[in-house]
Formats: structure tokens, C-alpha cells, sequence
């Protein structure tokens, strides 16, 4: 191409061109905001301007150790104050921030760390009861730091060589944090939920990590200093990257060990939260608390849900109950959420099963992806806008991982023909809304027809005896696969399986109904998902 | 440096890297919210259905005439539905829009035609007059396109040899947009106001108007679907990136050709507009107005000014007339404003004057850029944050453009040290706020003391009798400059020089005081500035 005036001598430099990342935003709201509330955790309270002198105070200490860029420091945290100093701190030394799912067991953790060489491993002492045979098992050696966290005063002994608040107060507010020498350098190092088996480690790098930040404000319509109530584990997809987009508002964290319905409608009243976010189980466990552990909503209310597929009788009695909900869906190789159920005023308006059919969908590409598509896989050409057509749902953009860590063949997979594949399945509505039918792996084939096990569990969540239900395929000699539900029933409600198969009946095709019902706990993920693999091994033998 | 794991295998592809660029929002705001009323003008109504396919059919039509990336599609265009068409029909082809000041002389736009190499002029039928003689003028010969805009009634004759709507009509809405290759691409040229002397021709890009258009939204926490009123002329610094941020809320323009207080009320009110820009000027276009034009607003709305120092009487005044303002800075190099007064809850609180001198100051980095220092540019180190001691603001970050065109000399000396230099002088508050104390080219230096123009001029402001003022230096013989006032006085009220000067000594410094005052008309640039250059030779007779 012949050189043209727009391309000679404007080149980038320092003053025009600078690395995007979160970190800055941490800065900004100390700078502007270091008196307002940034940090609530029991009795204590923290300002932005505190919030920000610890995080470099852990940067220096760290850097002091030798951690640097492309290091990994893995964090067994709850939602507590540390683990968002350590969404700061940690990158703030060029390292990359590995947030372990504190529910997982000592051997998978033993796995992380080695798989993700950790330098430094700083652990909750809830958790020691499980770092510690993980460390032992684990062939990396890494500094182990204690966080004794003072709204702990359960079981746990200290397994670490020093204790966090040691390393803190040894660090230095002076440290200059390192500036990332490429927006593409990795910030945080994420394992999926292992929903469909073992869990991949998702690399995110600053360039995604500041846009999806600065996205959760944009798509949220979060305005200047929310409060901000720490439902979702930050060990989940860097909390949907909450941590890095709260700063960008100047907002206020309200921490949360636990996710339990009294102390959440607490928290809520005490500090006027404003914002929220949680997999549908939060919802469940905020509708379904006791009376006496609910308390009137101060203000509105904003319910950020992903995560599973919200059914829609969860969102109608959210509404009810006087929340705002807005439905995202994304995974963590996107960040968090990367596509939302974006309302039109007019839907208000609609019966309130037209609203909830439609609150139910997952919607378009946030502000800050490029594009959302549902694709026949094989020919890699979008299936028909007509509702019914089922694909894969893929993605493109800025805000989709670098990759999977050490496994380049997942990668390429995944990346395969220049679209992120989520292994969704869905369809394309009309108006250019994405809905959810399945995951790949859990679509039923009945006689040949595609059975959706969300429509079948959306039916059967309408059930009023019904608390939660999962729907998987069961092997038929016949039909090649049949429904078969598994079913948690209301406390002091009954029905029996003869009862549910009616209803289904009565609200579904005949073929989609489920052949077998089974009365049992649900198995679920760390992250509050349900696991279809173990589901189908029971199926089995139902 | 060793190769390190999370730089292995986890490169850019189409799936996770996507130039960064502010086309998508407009085809992000037409799939989610077709229906939606995206611009309004007269009685004309466009949903951003319309409003993207007209975009994309300019973008083929211009794309048949060979235009493509790299070349210059300039545009003397009011704040129309074409104006809006062309900020992403234009760089939908790879091309270069640049927006003609509508208010500069014959000569000045044929110097910038040939400077930007234009091969395509679309022009309204209300320039023709200048656009004609620039045209005759000028060594490039452009293909010429008419815009002859139903509002506009006036003289004005076609001098084009297409006409807008029939290119529009021409062109087709499957046109797929070009992708700038790079999102460093040129996305539009914007000439500086002129204020101290020549325009220089400021290159933007893809990557620093998406940020800016996102910025927007969050730093004025702009919420869904906004009315925004178009008071600020889009060919200045396209129109701060506004055309590109109400994509991203998907909300509605009214357009305006006019900036008159009669119609503006009368638009506010009956399209519920609830956001505007403007320079200082454009806000006593509204207090100034007479009683009949005025109409109550029917809802908060938010006035975002910049451009020039906003006296605080005209803060005040606003904020009593019940518009809740915000104070921007900004320069054509930072993509409009990028610096925010970042209001602070509890100095509502505060006593009218002190709120007043808080809201006059220019403030802290917007979300989206890096940094903001007031340095010493002699020795490229921070001023201390005294409030007190002045020097040259500075920014960093990626909201700065790529350089001038064809100007490497002057794109040097702005980035020079690795800082954008604004030219603007300025103090750093110890709460990091910073306010502009004068332009470099327009402080006084009276016996070796610095005198802030602006300071004087606010307290001149404060003078019941006074509706516009500016200081400039007056060459003395004994103190080297002295300061001289020029003054508008209000209608109906009077007041002698003497008056004003025994006014400044109760409200200044004995030094601060204008020797001289002249009653004038005040010469102003197309975008409402002073023209001190013009002002000083005035004050050498005075
Ligand atoms: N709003 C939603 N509706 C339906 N399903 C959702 C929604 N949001 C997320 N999901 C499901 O969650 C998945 C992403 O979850 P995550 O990345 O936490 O790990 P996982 O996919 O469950 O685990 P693994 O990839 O290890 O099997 C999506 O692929 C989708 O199936
Ligand atoms: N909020 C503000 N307060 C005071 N001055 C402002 C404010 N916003 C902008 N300005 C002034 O406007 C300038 C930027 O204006 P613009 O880029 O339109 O052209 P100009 O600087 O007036 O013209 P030229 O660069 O050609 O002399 C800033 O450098 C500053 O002096
Ligand atoms: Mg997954
Ligand atoms: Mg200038």
C-alpha cells in the first residue's frame, strides 16, 4: 500500500498511546475519591485512598519477593478485602492473579498450582483444611502467606510462612506499579467451573480485563458510586471483572464471606446496596429465605444474574419481590458476562409470561464485544433469525481470552475458523436476540428431535411443588434418548412422578416429556451449576 | 526475556482481537433497538433502523466513487441528519471524515481542502456562498455533493454536481463495512479552533473515538436511551464524539442548525431532551434568554460545557435556573473534553460561592485517560499540588490523537518528553483537582507577577452590569504588561470604566486590577472563544 498522510509521522508514543488495564482505574478513584467509602467487611471500613496504599504496599511486598511479570500468584480467598487487594496488588507487579474455587478438593487444587507454576500461594485459614494436603501434594514449592481474616473465627490452622497483614505493613504506598509492556500481557488466570468435566485455565489479559471493566458500567447503566454487595465469588471469573468496574464508578464493596439469605437482606438494609450479582441459585436463596430473615428493599435494587439458565419463574417472582433483574449469559473464556438480555421499555407493558419468555432470553453482545452469532459448526454460516434453528453460539472480540494456559490444541479448538465457540447451543430469534437451548453435551436426541433440557426444566420449575430440577438424557433402546428429571421438591409440598409427567403434558409436546422422575439433592458446582455429567451417570441406572 | 507460558501459544486471532472502533456501536444500537427514534429533525423521524441502513447506503454509494481507506471526505455541515450519516457512512469505507468549521471565510477552507487532500465534498445549501469561492480556490478538485437540508429555507444555491439524497438513494444497505485494518487508523481530521493563530489539522483514531465515545457515557453517566440536544457544532471535534456515544446508550438526537434560546427551550420541552453540550456561551444563550422563549424543563437535564472557562457567576446562575452542569476540559488533541470537575457529593452542601469556585475548577483525568499533571515544562517535573504554583497541564493516555497532519514539527514539540503539552497553564490543587489559570500565549506578566486572565474576568463577571469580559495584557512601559478589560455591558444597565476598576480592587489584588477598559463588541471564534490575538492588538491602542 502506498504510504498515505494519515499513516507518516503520527505514530504511537507515550503521550498518545498507552496500554489499557484496570490498574488505572484504582488510581483514578483514589486520586478523585480517596475520602469515599470503598471497602465494608463486618465493622470494618476502608477508603479508596486506604484501599489503594494497601494494594501497593502487597505490590512492593511482592515485588520485594521477586514476583514479576508472567509470575503466577494463586489466592484462596473469600470475597474478602484481601481478595481485592489482590485483584490490584497482584498485577500491579506484571504477575498474573490465579483465584482458586475455594470449594474444589485438595487434589484438583494440587493440580492448579502446578499446572499454573505458582510463586506464591496466599490462602484463607478456612481453607488451610485443604491447602494444606494440596501444597503438600503439589510439586510447586511456593510462598504460602496466611490471611486470618477477623470476620473468621471458625476452625483452620496457619499453614503459611507469613501472614498477610505482616507482608502489608512491610510494603511500601511509594511502589510504582509496573506498567503492562503490552495491553495483550496476562492479568488473571481463570479455571471454568469443570461443568463438562475437567476445568480449562483461561488466560485474560489487561486490554480485555479494562474494556470488560469499563463495559459492566456501560451495559449495567451503574452511575456513580454504587453500593455494591460481593454475592458472586470473585474466585468466579475475577468476579465478572466487579472488582476493576466498581472503581471505575467510585463505588462501595460490601464483602461476603457466605452467601445466606439473612445476612445478605442485612447487608442490604444496613448499607443501601444498590448492586448485585449471582448464578439463578442466589436468586433462589434470596426468594426462598424465611420470613423473619427478609427485610424491605431501602431503594431499587439491581440483580445482575448468569451464570445457568435463570428459569423463568425465578425471574417473575424476582420482579414480584421488587427487583430490577437484567439477565447476562457469557463464560469465563469471556470475562464474565459478554451478552445481555438488552430491555426495551415497550416489553414492560407485556402479561407477565410474555415478560418473563422474554427476560428469559440471553440477548446481544455487550457494549465492548464485536459480535454475536449462532452458527451451524459444520459449515461455520449463521443459522436462520427464525427462533427455532438450533446452532452454536460463538463469539468474536476484544473481550474473549488469549487462550487456554498450556494447551494449545483446546485453544486452536476453540478459535477454530476465527470464532470464539462457546459449545452453546441456541437459537437466533428475529429481532436479533440470542436464546439458550442447551450445551452442546446436554441437548437430549429423542427419536431423532432435539429436546431442550432448559424448556423442559422451565416447565417443570412452573410446577409449585418444584424447588429445582434438572432434565438429562437417558440412554432408550428405542428413541436412542429420553428426558429423565431429576427433582428437589418445595419443603412441606409433595408430588409424585405421575403428577410432574402430567403437568408436562400439559405444557409441552409429548415427545419432550420426561419418561423417568427422580426425587433427589441436585449435585452442583462451586459456582452454584448443575453437574449434568453425574446427573447422566445416575440417569442410567434410574 | 525468557519465554514465559502465558505468552506461548496464546497470540491475537479474529475471535479474541478485534480493532477497537466506534462503527460497531451504531450496528450494535440497530440490531438491539431498531425501532427505537434515533435522530429528529423538524418533523423529520428516524428510527435506527433508518438511520443505519442510510449510513451504510452513503457508505456504498461513497465506496462506488472509489473512495476508500485513507482518503478525505470533508463536510460543511450544521448539525443535521447528514452530519450524523457521515460520521459513520464515511469511516464505514476506510475514509476520513473531515468536518469544515461552517462559520470560517472562503480562503481558510480552500487552504484546509487542499491541506486535506479532500476527494469528496458534501456541503449544505446554506454555505454555498463560502463553499463555492473555496472551491474555486482551492488546487484539489473533489467530487461536490449537495445537501440541501428541507429545514433550511434560506438563500443558498446547489453547487454540487450530486445531490445527497439521491447518493444515499443510490446506495445499497447490505454494504459491509470496512474493518480498519488497524485500530490505529484515521478516523476523522479536525481542525483546532484557532484561538492562537492557525488551525492546525488534528488526526483522530479508531481507537481513541471508541474510548472517547464510551468514556462519554461513563464519566456523564449517561444512562439508556438519552434525548440529547445537538447545541455543540458536530464539526468541533466531532461534536466531542457525542455522534459515536448516543449509539452506545442508544438514545435519540435532535438536531438543530441553530443555536437560539427560543427554539432550544421549545425542543427541550417537547422532546423531553435531557443532556446538552456547549461552550460557556451557549449557557447565557439560555439565561440570557427573554422571558417568552423560556420554558420550564420538564425533567433533570444535564449541560456538559467546555471550551472556554466558565465564569462561576454563569455556574451559579445555572444551577439556579435548575440545570445540573458539569464542568469538562478538553482539547481538539484530547478527542474534546477529557478532563471531568468530578463532582463531589457533600459540596452541595456547601455555601453558593464556594460551590461556585469548586464547579469553576477543570478537574481530574476523565475514565479513559491515563494521566493529568501541571508540570514545569522547562524541566519536565510536577509542579507542587499547592493550588498555588502554575504550570503546563499535560496529559497521557490513549485519548490523544496520532499527531497533526503533514506536521511533524509541531506534532514533536506536543509530545515532546512523552507528554501531550495542551499549552494551558494551570494549578494543582492538593486534591489533585486542576484548575486552568490562562492560555500560555494569554497570561500578563506585570512586574515580573503572573495574572491569571480568567481570574480577573471572573470577578468582572461577578459585576451586576457586565455580560461579557476579557482581559488581555496591555504592553506598559514600566510594569511590562498591564492588564485591560474588554467589556459588554448587559442591556439596560450601565457602568463606567471607573466602576468596574473600583469593582476590581475590592475583589482582587491591588495588581491584579485592569488599568484599562474598554467597552466593545468581543471578537469570537466559530466555537464561542475569545480572540485574544485580536484583543491584544486592540489593547496596544487602547
Ligand atoms: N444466562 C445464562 N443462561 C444459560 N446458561 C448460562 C448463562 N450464563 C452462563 N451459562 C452457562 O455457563 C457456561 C459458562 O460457565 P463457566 O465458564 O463458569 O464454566 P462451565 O462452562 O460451566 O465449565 P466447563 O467449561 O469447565 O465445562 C456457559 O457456557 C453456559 O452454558
Ligand atoms: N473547561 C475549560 N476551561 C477553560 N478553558 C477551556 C476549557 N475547555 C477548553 N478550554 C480551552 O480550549 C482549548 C482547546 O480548544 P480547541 O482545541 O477548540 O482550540 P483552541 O485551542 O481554542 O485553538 P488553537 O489550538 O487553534 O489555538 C484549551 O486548550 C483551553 O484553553
Ligand atoms: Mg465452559
Ligand atoms: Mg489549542
Amino acid at each position: 500500500m502506498a504510504a498515505n498522510a494519515y499513516d507518516t509521522d503520527l505514530d504511537r508514543n507515550p503521550a498518545n498511546h498507552q496500554p489499557l488495564t484496570p490498574l488505572v482505574f484504582l488510581e483514578r478513584a483514589a486520586r478523585t475519591h480517596p475520602d469515599h467509602l470503598a471497602v465494608v467487611h463486618g465493622p470494618l471500613r476502608r477508603t479508596y485512598r486506604d484501599f489503594h496504599n494497601r494494594a501497593k504496599r502487597l505490590a512492593s511486598a511482592l515485588a520485594k519477593h521477586g514476583i514479576g511479570r508472567g509470575d503466577t500468584v494463586s489466592v484462596m480467598l473469600a470475597n474478602t478485602p484481601a481478595m481485592l487487594e489482590c485483584h490490584y496488588g497482584v498485577p500491579m507487579t506484571g504477575a498474573v492473579l490465579n483465584t482458586l474455587n475455594t470449594r474444589l478438593d485438595a487434589a484438583i487444587i494440587a493440580f492448579s498450582l502446578d499446572h499454573a507454576d505458582a510463586k506464591v500461594v496466599i490462602t484463607d485459614r478456612e481453607f488451610s483444611r485443604v491447602m494444606k494436603p494440596a501444597l503438600d501434594a503439589a510439586t510447586v514449592k511456593p510462598l504460602v502467606i496466611d490471611y486470618d481474616d477477623p470476620e473468621f473465627t471458625g476452625a483452620g490452622e496457619r499453614i503459611g510462612t507469613l501472614d498477610y497483614e505482616d507482608v502489608v505493613a512491610q510494603g511500601s504506598d511509594d511502589f510504582v506499579r509496573k506498567h503492562p509492556g503490552d495491553e495483550w500481557d496476562a492479568i488473571s488466570l481463570n479455571y471454568t467451573s469443570g461443568t463438562t468435566g475437567n476445568p480449562k485455565g483461561v488466560v485474560y489479559h489487561h486490554r480485555g480485563a479494562a474494556l470488560t471493566a469499563t463495559g459492566n458500567v456501560v451495559n449495567c447503566g451503574m452511575g456513580k458510586h454504587p453500593v455494591y454487595l460481593w454475592t458472586l465469588p470473585m474466585f468466579h471469573c475475577n468476579g465478572w471483572c466487579f472488582p476493576w468496574s466498581i472503581s471505575v464508578v467510585a463505588g462501595t464493596h460490601v464483602c461476603l464471606r457466605q452467601v445466606r439469605a439473612g445476612l445478605m437482606y442485612e447487608l442490604m438494609a444496613t448499607h443501601g446496596v444498590t448492586h448485585l450479582c449471582g448464578a439463578p441459585i442466589v436468586m433462589s436463596t434470596l426468594l426462598n429465605a424465611a420470613p423473619h430473615e427478609k427485610r424491605p428493599l431501602a431503594g431499587p435494587v439491581q440483580f445482575f444474574t448468569a451464570a445457568a439458565p435463570p428459569p423463568e419463574s425465578v425471574l417473575v417472582a424476582m420482579k414480584e419481590a421488587g427487583f430490577e433483574v437484567t439477565h447476562l449469559y457469557g463464560l469465563t473464556e469471556t470475562y464474565g458476562p459478554s451478552v445481555i438480555n438488552d430491555w426495551h421499555r415497550d416489553w414492560d407493558a407485556l402479561p407477565i409470561d410474555q415478560w418473563g419468555a422474554l427476560k428469559a432470553r440471553q440477548g446481544v453482545p455487550y457494549v465492548g464485544l464485536d459480535d454475536l452469532v449462532v452458527m451451524d459448526p459444520a459449515h461455520m454460516v449463521p443459522v436462520p433469525a427464525d427462533g427455532t434453528t438450533l446452532g452454536e453460539v460463538m463469539f468474536r472480540g476484544n473481550v474473549v481470552m488469549k487462550g487456554y494456559l498450556k494447551n494449545k490444541t483446546a485453544t486452536d479448538e476453540a478459535f477454530a475458523g476465527g470464532w470464539f465457540h462457546s459449545g452453546d447451543l441456541g437459537v437466533m430469534h428475529p429481532d436479533g436476540y440470542v436464546q439458550l437451548k442447551d450445551r452442546a453435551k446436554d441437548i437430549i436426541i429423542s427419536g431423532g428431535e432435539n429436546i431442550s433440557s432448559i424448556e423442559v426444566e422451565d416447565a417443570l420449575y412452573k410446577h409449585p411443588a418444584v424447588a429445582a430440577v434438572a432434565v438429562v438424557a437417558k440412554p432408550d433402546e428405542k428413541w436412542g434418548e429420553t428426558p429423565c428429571a431429576f427433582v428437589e421438591l418445595r419443603e412441606g409440598k409433595s408430588a409424585t412422578a405421575e403428577d410432574l409427567i402430567t403437568w408436562c403434558r400439559e405444557h409441552l409436546a409429548a415427545f419432550k416429556c420426561p419418561r423417568h422422575v427422580v426425587f433427589t439433592e441436585i449435585p452442583k458446582t462451586s459456582t452454584g451449576k448443575i453437574q449434568k455429567f453425574k446427573l447422566r451417570e445416575m440417569a442410567k441406572e434410574a
